[in-house]
């Protein structure tokens, strides 16, 4: 197969920009979320003050890396995909776990630590007895990403840049974004961007929409995004507002599989289930990773959706969005 | 029942001393401990720049509390007992996780937290395909533990004091811990020690069967460390060795399950199997907390075996030494 393309092969088949963050998980009952006013399978944003107030009320917690795009470029790494990945952290111990864990699975990672300011972000992530994970961020130091860390060199070097919905609560940054989805599409490269959070989609609906209809070629989204998103009364409805405003849209519906939607097609996934479900965080994140690393590649969009579904039904069986299990072996043993 | 004592009833049922650490678990392949000259499932004691050399060249980590009399007390709370903790973290974010988990467990931990000097110590555990674990410890602020915090208050309020036998790799503080334990038995409690691992059993043999004969009345030991510290030729040689050197040699013997030795009696317990084997880091220790327990509440001698072999059989079913599931609901389904 020869190339129409005079360049050169780009070095990254993804970039992704998102919020460097530590995770705390506990487990929690489901009183614990009524008491604090906390609504289920959410992401609520917390000062510094209600974050420590919070801690100060839970149990005991097991710490790991996170952020919803950092996850998933860990996940395209591990799966033998060429990752680099855009977020800051400040020079703490929790910043140097975050750059050990990315840089560890072979992400590229090099945005400068903040020496000053707030600490590295911190996501307390609430896991009910029924797997459900709601979680409340403190994003510290990660609002304090410079539009010079955005590196559109590095987005120019990639095949995809992707970006996390959660980015558009750092309100001084869109524009920033706006001009990295330009420079990937300028250059040959594709935008993806998953809408993150139901409530983050009513906080910048109007955004979004923007974003969807004049930058994206790949959307990430869960049933209660893409309605929120539209507006709509029911997935269907959702499903028919989105398709052909962008390349695919990629719907996930947690144990009803997911949706990708393609032009005039429409292409059902079905769910991986490889064991007990024990904590959903990661699911959405790893469900982009196994779909990039498969879209960069070339493959089918049905077996990008297979990939993508492989990735979350296994971190959905383990504490923590970062899969702790090889996912080249699980893609030999389940997709040949 | 009425008490021969006049005194009050202490208000704490073990109170531990040992180095407060913060675990970083990794998955790591049998090649790996040779090529980095590791002996697997000892503890290996590294500085801080040999710690940071090793970390770089592991993949991603679970951060948890750990320590090994830490986890202990931290199960005793657990399951309900009246638990304190002393040990030295430095105010760093490490510090702060291992400070919350403790507490929120209903552990009293009053340490003062070092303003100065090394960070809060760090253990890199290597948990390799057959769920064992090996580990290198930074200790870190842990070795700056004051005399003065030693608290010989709240070791007179307590029922049994356990010592952990990593305390003794903190030159210093040896004089310190003899005379902790003296205060406990002046106050009519008891004093506990674990022999926590081979190497260290080797490093101070002298000083611990000293301790042994005329400071412990609880011993708990692997099979590994008790023919180290009688450096026999067998299990059965070194049981021989320590029976009435003090009131109950505890001796664990991983899939053997383990022996009490009291006086004359042999008391054999069972193991649990209560799942797949994941991870045995905190196996030792859960054994502790399980026995002492019971202990401190006047059970029957097989039952407390049998306590400290159920809290054992839950931590090695999950990744890291402090039981995500609930202890006393497991005592509820398996001893009734």
């Amino acid at each position: 197969m020869t190339s129409t393309s005079a360049s050169a092969p780009k070095p990254f088949d993804v970039v992704g920009i998102g919020n460097a963050i530590v995770d705390v998980l506990v487990q929690a009952e489901e009183s614990f979320l009524d008491d604090h006013g906390l609504s289920k399978g959410t992401m609520a944003l917390v000062d510094e003050s209600q974050a420590e107030l919070l801690y100060a009320s839970v149990g005991p917690g097991l710490e790991t890396s996170g952020g919803s795009a950092a996850n998933t470029l860990a996940g395209i790494a591990q799966l033998g995909g060429r990752a680099a990945f855009i977020g800051r952290v400040r020079d703490d111990q929790l910043g140097a776990i975050f750059t050990h864990d990315i840089r560890s699975v072979g992400a590229r990672f090099e945005t400068t630590a903040a020496t000053t300011g707030p600490s590295t972000a911190r996501c307390l992530i609430l896991v009910t007895p029924d797997a459900q994970r709601t979680m409340c961020t403190y994003l510290g130091a990660s609002v304090g990403l410079d539009p010079a860390d955005l590196d559109l060199d590095l987005v120019r070097q990639s095949q995809m840049l992707y970006l996390e919905g959660y980015l558009w609560d750092s309100e001084e940054a869109k524009r920033a974004f706006i001009a990295a989805a330009e420079a990937a599409r300028e250059s040959g490269g594709q935008v993806a961007l998953s809408l993150s959070d139901a409530f983050c989609v009513d906080r910048h609906r109007d955004s979004f929409l923007e974003l969807v209809d004049g930058h994206v070629d790949v959307l990430f989204a869960n049933e209660m995004e893409i309605t929120a998103l539209y507006k709509a009364d029911s997935f269907e409805a959702a499903a028919d507002r989105v398709r052909g405003r962008c390349r695919v849209a990629a719907l996930t519906r947690s144990e009803q599989g997911s949706v990708l939607l393609a032009g005039d097609e429409t292409i059902a996934i079905a769910p991986f289930r490889l064991g007990d479900l024990v904590d959903t965080t990661g699911a959405g994140d790893l469900y982009a990773a196994g779909f990039l690393h498969g879209y960069t590649r070339g493959e089918s969009l049905e077996r990008c959706g297979r990939l993508g579904s492989l990735c979350a039904g296994q971190v959905v069986t383990q504490l923590g969005p970062r899969p702790q299990a090889s996912l080249p072996e699980l893609v030999r043993q389940h997709l040949g």
